[in-house]
């Protein structure tokens, strides 16, 4: 399943050189120095987490069913504030054997201590973009600033280019006015995309409201942003009408995350009407300390129900269209699309091979309901990423996965002792 | 983890005695004639689906993404039309096959030729409430009540007890009142349960007071059902306040099926209300035709989620309520509840193995939040019935697999030719 436009699913095979897919199509039977058999598999473009922040894998379930604000003040902050870069090494690389296990093959982080996981991304073979996470409602935003740079002049482009960096300034409501143009202008001086958190909740756009007399989507508007840079916008729940059309033309687009909005209680956001205007709409899990699994088949359901649920309407956010914003959708966001998101010769190697051969996915009438309605990331038998296999037959081939699940033991414990 | 009551989960042993929990405690370290060791794994009483038609496996994926009475007319019943009663055996053992290897135990059925699956259930080894689903707007309703005592008579307490039936008028949509008063006056006298469908879309409302200038509950509540019997509604989306409190004191419960309520875009069911109200509530995935996957652990997520969305509060429906309702809650709702439901001594051996040596259940903060929003049924590694092993290390041990996926192949494909 290419996830090309007006591709159907088809029999064949591909032939990998290098890092790329050199050639695809119905049974080619040329020689190779290695060959996968995989009768009863489908081939698809490896998954696009569009928004996540990984290390929080540490706090998966840590502080599940609480309200947001406990949530976040109560549990997530202290716990947080205790991580060393040690943690987040080792919290993203927790992240990563989760990901590669669940057929995702390259994701858009957001978080602190990046160097480590532009680390951990590096040993793990998979695809990152790493950003920076800038709150400037304290003092040391000057401080984040020049680690947002630090980490584009250190990685931009690192890992045999499998890296890429996004300034992130974090919020509308994090971000006042003077800091959020200098971001903007940082981004734009070093030709980066902006990756930043836009109207997860009904209270952002009471406060932005309150402060600014804008909407969030408004607020971000008016500094000319959409103009100037590729934006990589997380959540979007709670946008107008007017504020989508706001969006029109950008280049980027919104990384919609259903679970989180849902665990939270945030609501449902408008991504049949995104569509519907044209903006590019991927899928991420957000942290797993929302979420709680980093799986993207969760995401794929999740998102094609709530459509359906929001307008009362099954045939909204069909099968095809969800596997299309999970792959070639979030390779756009991620400015990748040139590179991965579909199977075709002169893009990368990054794909998955679904194992068929299962009672929940068979009888075959549909391949992609199937895939997007019945399959879960323990179905995916093998993840390839720049023409480098990852996992294989369900085992992990970059990453020590017992130390990983010690080290995490042992990590959480102290991040969470006492809270 | 027991689900008992105000018991939290500890490490220990579980003796077993021929089909029933001996003992269970701490360590108890105790000589056995067969051992499973299971570190790093859970033991949790089975999942019992609480609607369900099995056969409907047969036609997972088959019309998705489809308007409710496109997906109805033009789709699910002329291809069911087609059914033979050898489709309907192998379409049951096709969903067995994937409910035991994602950690179901017992199930509830509505469905035609319940005989055939009567004896797949036989051979499978599962639990069974089994129901002749009964429409009257047709001329040979007589055949089907003749068919529903048939079922009753030959295989109530079956399968060494495994196998209960249940009496079945679809809903009120397709029952008038008289043969809708016959069906619960033969399951009066027959002392069985009732197992109906009940306000799962707007339509159903619209057309019931309509006719009856009544809401389906009212409809139902008027011919004294709930007074008289152990009742297992399906679905109960459309339910107003003075609805539930018709339901109050009734015995039997509501089988919420929130995956099937989110892809045809029916809506939220009132759940925290229903529990609030006392009500007993179970989990179920609905046919396959409209869920896709029979995954329970799909059904978790979903009705969780549903609740925090529909009554934006995080805290809603948490994760120990949902993973009650998926085993003691459809325990009741099966009316089986002195026999399963919970893990201990005396109950029947009803149990799983769910092995959390994996990185997205990892670290263990809270195993109520691992198993109700990251674990999927691939996590389920032994699954047992009666004291019977049904799965081991994934394999299953007491169906053909191979043979199964070769006929349900080979039957779907006659279900909807020319469809």
């Amino acid at each position: 399943m290419t996830m090309k436009e007006g591709e159907a699913p088809f029999v064949g095979d591909i032939v990998l050189e290098g890092s790329r897919i050199a050639r695809i199509g119905p049974q080619l039977g040329e020689e190779a120095d290695e060959v996968i058999h995989a009768e009863g598999m489908l081939a698809m473009p490896g998954l696009v987490n569009a928004h996540q922040h990984s290390p929080m894998s540490l706090l998966r379930g840590f502080s599940d069913d609480l309200k947001l604000m406990d949530w976040l003040n109560r549990k997530m902050l202290p716990a947080e504030a205790r991580m060393t870069p040690e943690d987040v090494y080792w919290g993203a690389k927790l992240a990563m054997s989760e990901m590669i296990r669940s057929g995702t093959t390259a994701f858009a982080d957001m978080y602190i201590h990046m160097n480590e996981i532009a680390l951990a991304v590096q040993e793990a073979g998979m695809r990152a973009s790493l950003t920076r996470g800038l709150v400037f409602l304290e003092n040391d935003g000057g401080r984040r600033m020049r680690e947002a740079l630090d980490l584009a002049e250190k990685w931009h482009g690192g890992a045999e280019g499998r890296i890429t960096v996004m300034i992130g300034p974090h919020a509308p409501y994090t971000c006042p006015p003077e800091p959020l143009r200098e971001a903007i202008g940082l981004a734009e001086r070093l030709k980066l995309p902006i990756h930043v958190h836009l109207a997860e909740t009904k209270e952002e756009v009471a406060v932005l409201r309150e402060k600014y007399g804008r909407t969030p989507t408004e607020y971000l508007h008016e500094t000319g942003l959409f103009e100037r840079v590729h934006v990589l916008l997380a959540h979007a729940v709670h946008l107008s009408e007017r504020d989508i059309g706001l969006l029109a033309g950008m280049r980027g687009g919104i990384a919609h995350n259903p679970v989180s909005n849902l665990k939270l209680g945030c609501g449902i956001a408008p991504v049949s009407s995104m569509t519907g205007q044209g903006l590019v709409v991927g899928l991420g899990t957000d942290g797993a300390g929302s979420a709680t699994t980093l799986d993207l088949f969760e995401e794929i359901k999740a998102a094609a129900w709530l459509q359906k649920l929001g307008r009362e309407d099954p045939t909204a956010l069909p099968a095809l269209e969800a596997l299309r914003m999970v792959t070639i959708g979030g390779a756009e966001l991620l400015g990748i699309a040139d590179k991965v998101g579909t199977l075709e010769p002169g893009k990368q190697a990054d794909l998955l091979l679904v194992d068929l051969n299962k009672p929940h996915l068979r009888p075959v009438h549909s391949l992609e309901s199937l895939l997007a309605y019945s399959a879960n990331g323990a179905d995916v038998d093998t993840t390839i990423v720049a023409g480098k296999v990852l996992m294989r037959n369900r085992r992990l081939l970059t990453l020590d996965e017992d130390e990983i699940l010690r080290q995490a033991s042992v990590r959480a414990a102290r991040l969470v002792a006492g809270l």
